[in-house]
């Protein structure tokens, strides 16, 4: 197994002295093709389908209707930054859109307001977390959402529930697809946190009854791998925060029930991770606990062998010697009393182990 | 002794994809059957019983009574669907009644004030302390108590009370009952704050006294056990701060001396939750302490025992070669000779360790 | 030395179930029989006598002089009950004044301010820190001091300053005798403190000279005792504070500038704290590398013996061996040429151990 | 490799004494002659070349054109001080200017607005990073750039922008410029971060597979440098701050949008630091953990070999004794029975000792 | 070398039981005899000279003129009781003037501003840290100025500027010339911490080459050191944002830039021994990893010489047993091939040592 990548912001190194504003896709291309899919419903009907970037150009959105774009595929820029324009999305957002290190935020600019969140699933393969951009920008009767591209299926429900109009949301306005699209997310975590909690309960096993150096490499894993969620859980609440005070054009006020809700969830995120970084770093302690009372119990084993027998050996050592005059040698029962001298002291010391616990 | 349960959010993996408010219980059944109970109460008289779900959908609730339905076991969605439905509580509160694994709050909604708690009581089989998922709906003149099922005995006092008159209770407001419903319920967490304070002393004595990896599950086991013990009262606090701060609809005035008593409760509850964190994060490093400490009671042995008799040995050997010609052999007083020379330099070995301060 | 015990918060575990106002008494009995001391002064003269309860309850406090009850005692339920009745004070403070394990606060309710301190003193017997409880309730002309029996010590120099007339105490209003009360406890932290960094100082030494497990036992002690003293102190920060900022009752705006003295007292004390905890840390670490140290040395003096005296015990054993034809045995010179060999290999196992600084 | 320098204040020792404005440059010259380039543009032309000081003083700053003045070299008191002097900059930021290891800081006296920063960059000889000084001076019409005199380059995209006209910057106003330098060096501290998060990740792999010393000084390099970036990153999000909230003269309401993404980017710093930080206490952990680890493995061998032959060479040493009267001597079965008992005993060991996973 | 003397408060114990203004001196008598120096000043002309206490007290202070009193020595309580009378210092600041333990701090009170200072220097003998206690009572047209004796040489530069009326400090108002006093001191912390990095690069480099239990007891100072600098240094912060706050009587407008200068000074100081902190704490881990790291080499010698030279000294042993029927002793080739067999085990013993790169 590799160990994981971190989640490295990677915006000088790869656009260095370009002037702030510059549009350049920054990250790994991670599907072959943009794929523009365009929802438009109201409470009444609800239409979708694929798009291509002529269609998607000229879709007129209209105040009874609600038209959501959700593009995934970032690294046609151009593609993204022709979309941005229709909607007059200004050029920096454009930027963050395109740079899949940018950490999550809101901002509310012009007349669009922007969301970067960041996206989290397990890959089945690698067991490691993936962390995918996906970013928001909701105006007054559209949607863009921008995806890296491949953690569609979140958003699989939400747009069951449009086309079939089961559940509120095609009664509700804009604002609560935005909700929805941000609950989808943070709802995913929660999946993320109990995979991690299920592989601590494990290792919590392991790490008592037999410590390893792989276990080792599994703690320090999941230390990475609680750290990269904790960044990408960690600005939501300030995110969500900002919408409820600062914004009063987006969202309604009926809609902050929900946010707060959202919010809840998200303290309730924090706090098991924090919990579980807590469990870790108790579990590493642990971990060097076990191996150094394992070493006691070797330890104990070698003194025990290594005190009995080299008495008894010095002994034989002793009448191994080849003095000429050693009367012991002679004796006719020398043998058998060096014999029972040393199952007395071999006796007296096992006691002593005994006495002392180490046996 | 199997390792603890973590506190796991359960949100996703239970219901993903399902649009946020959906009703669904989340959580392990821990009663056969749901229970309802009814106190009907006033200053002069009260009444209460085992109602059916019938009966208890036709209660009429009066402002000069004090309706308080007590509701044992959360798996029949129906039941409590219908019961949250007579007193227009939200969809989505209750979709947090019925999910366990959510983290305390309360949220001033509509018509009702909505708390939940955790309640937590000592498994005295398994020694463990399992969490318990409780929720309030405080309206103008009925209570809705939501329990998991078990916990009803924390509350055994407070019908005593209402049902004999002693005390206060019944003379006051249906704030007051919910105080006295909160207060049963965080006068519960001293009782295990003290059980885990009796567990410390005992690991403290033992650890000094003799380190073993029993200690070592003990003390994860401890340090679990607190952070879950944190993780249900640390928002205990917020919660009484927005009730006293935010609410003067449910919570009367004079209520807010008692909620007050209330919130120094929690804290002191947190200070002592923290000196515990601060005695076990002690206790794991004094284990790691002694453990290296036998290690070198082991090794002094070890060392002394090998260190006296290798050179013994050594001479012993040097006087078992077979060289024909080895002038020592053939003196009458090489064998005495030798045997005092053992004996001196054991007895020079012994005060150097002695000197050394190992034995 | 057993080990020292906990400040266990102790509210449910003895009276699970009462009612929120239940009047019992909480704690060790720790004098045998109450004792009330009456002091009445002015500017001008000073009473002071033991009364009896009936005398007690017929005392006249009047405007022009300050009336200071101390009650030394408080497992006599009855007697706190009546006194407190006498000056109408609520039944939830009496709660908290029978509780010897109530946390340091201050409350303002009807016509008292009510603080609750907690006096520290060293045990001289065990060395261990001892804590007792003590509250205050002030009125307007007359002030209750209940203490749990033994502490009386502290306040005798304030009795002997009232009986003198001494100082400007006598001069002052009751919130000043209220202050000097208070600061009594706070200045008898000093002395705990300077004790408890004597300690460390010795502790300092000895952990670098000689690890022993006995130092460790003192390390936890230590530790304990900190944060002990701690509870103690921390919440006095908040008193002072809340007294200084809501309160314009009791307390005159010219004793702000003591109260505010007091304070930097309390934060003085605090940081005093702060600094031991983070020493006796450094302490703890210092004791795990010491005895990894000696393990070092000890390990050292076994390698060195085993690694000169194996390969010569090798040598001796080989020209031990009984074969017929082995030509060294038989040669003239075998025998010094083995032991010149010997002391060659011993030279230079000697020099290497001593350039790899060994020995 | 050597340890890296701290980044010492270095004030005191250099100037004790002084009084607090004086004039001396404090810092390693690190340029041998100070260059002085002057920018004179606006939206039409942009001029640009080398200055003596003589020119410098003589430059007319008109309000229709920007002027930047850009040091490199801080070694010649008396060059800055006229300069400044020409713009009446007070005299206690000139000392700022001059001292290369004041804080990053900002600070609007008189008619300037005075940005002191820190610029890193990682030096490709010693693999260390190096910090240097650098201060902003704004006023309306001009931006005086003080650098200690190689970090030019990174201002070089600028400068081709300004010459070449391409982006906004010569159409935006003095406090955009002022902007872009600022961000030209937050955005730097990006390409840091990445090559310190790759030397975690090489440091990650080895800390794990082989511990070695050099390891260990790696690490504690690692924090060093982190260290040292905290340092310069942190203030930087307080600087923002203050000129988003106290300045309304300088900086412009449009250009607020730029600061707060200059703001998310610090952010973003910030946290990454933090994380890397985390990482690199666990690897230290890890690599505790992995020394014992491997001690463990030492050990077992060490024991094994013992344990297996210390018994069986007593058995050789008893019958090497020279006793006249040892039976098994003279009977024919006694060599070949001897071989066969140590075959059994060396079989034993060897099944113990791998059901006790230690072979 | 002995262990520093940790910053102990010293109220109580050398005052338990006195009115809350008792002026008594606590601490250690720094200097023989009280020294009383006047600076009277304009921007005209200067005067100073030691003065008598008679003299002292009969000093006129006059608004067209600056009067500073500079006390060295403050065990005579009498000469300092009756100096503060003559400017009407309330008692209680007498007594914060008189006890050396006072935590700093700033009063405003009556008619004066009342600040509390500590010095620190180096004591080149001991290399430890010594803190002096130092109060300054600035009024309208005089400063008191309280030393505790020895530090006198950080004012020597202000006293110089004074007398030869360099720089702008005979020109301004009072509150400069306080500013300037705590700029000296403030600027002194800069020397020490300076010294304080310098041991640590020192360290660094020990730690990693050579661990030995005095770098412990160096690390174990430097960490006391920092602490003790961090508490002279933390409440600085405090003080100067309290002056800048609150006070508009005796610091002027002007004087709040220089103010802030100051403010900066500090917090560099409190970032740089953060900085400090965290390094000392990696370099006791990195202590520690390098005690094991030895540990590990000299374990890996002992288990290389035993486990080779074990099973050689077992072979020899066994034909060192005296059978009378052992073939291979009567055998011409048996001692050669036995050699032969020894030199092949040590060889593959070898190769798997080099393999395992135990050697």
């Amino acid at each position: 197994m590799k160990a994981r990548r971190l989640i490295k912001p990677k915006r000088t190194s790869d656009k260095a002295g370009m002037p702030p504003e510059s549009l350049v896709f920054v990250g790994e291309q991670k599907i072959e093709k943009p794929v523009i899919t365009v929802f438009q419903y109201n409470a009444e009907h609800s239409d979708d389908r694929e798009y291509t970037l002529e269609e998607a150009l000229n879709v007129q959105t209209t105040p009874d209707k609600i038209t959501w774009f959700n593009i995934e595929g970032l690294h046609d820029v151009e593609l993204v930054h022709k979309l941005c324009d229709k909607f007059s999305v200004p050029a920096l957002l454009i930027e963050d859109i395109l740079n899949t290190s940018e950490r999550p935020k809101v901002d509310i600019i012009g007349d669009v307001l922007f969301i970067v969140l960041r996206m989290l699933w397990k890959d089945e393969k690698s067991e490691s977390i993936i962390t995918e951009h996906m970013s928001i920008v909701l105006g007054k009767d559209f949607i863009l959402a921008f995806q890296e591209g491949i953690l569609g299926d979140v958003f699989q429900p939400i747009r069951t529930r449009l086309r079939t109009g089961r559940g509120k949301l095609r009664k509700q306005k804009i604002d609560y697809l935005c909700y929805e699209l941000m609950d989808a997310i943070v709802d995913s975590y929660f999946g993320i946190l109990e995979t991690l909690g299920d592989k601590i309960e494990v290792l919590e096993e392991d790490v008592l009854v037999q410590p390893q150096t792989e276990l080792l490499r599994q703690l320090h894993d999941l230390r990475s791998d609680l750290l990269n969620v904790r960044r990408s859980v960690w600005p939501l609440r300030d995110i969500i925060n900002n919408i409820q005070r600062d914004d009063d054009t987006y969202f309604q006020k009926s809609t902050g029930f929900y946010l707060r809700d959202l919010y809840d969830h998200t303290v309730q995120e924090l706090e098991t991770i924090e919990t579980y970084w807590e469990l870790l770093s108790g579990l590493q302690d642990i971990y060097l606990s076990s191996i150094s009372n394992r070493m006691n119990e070797i330890m104990k084993v070698l003194t025990i062998i290594t005190t009995i027998f080299i008495p008894l050996s010095f002994i034989a050592g002793v009448y191994g010697m080849n003095f000429k005059y050693m009367p012991e040698l002679d004796s006719r029962y020398g043998y058998p009393i060096v014999i029972l001298v040393m199952l007395i002291i071999s006796f007296i010391m096992i006691r002593i182990f005994i006495k002392k616990k180490w046996m």
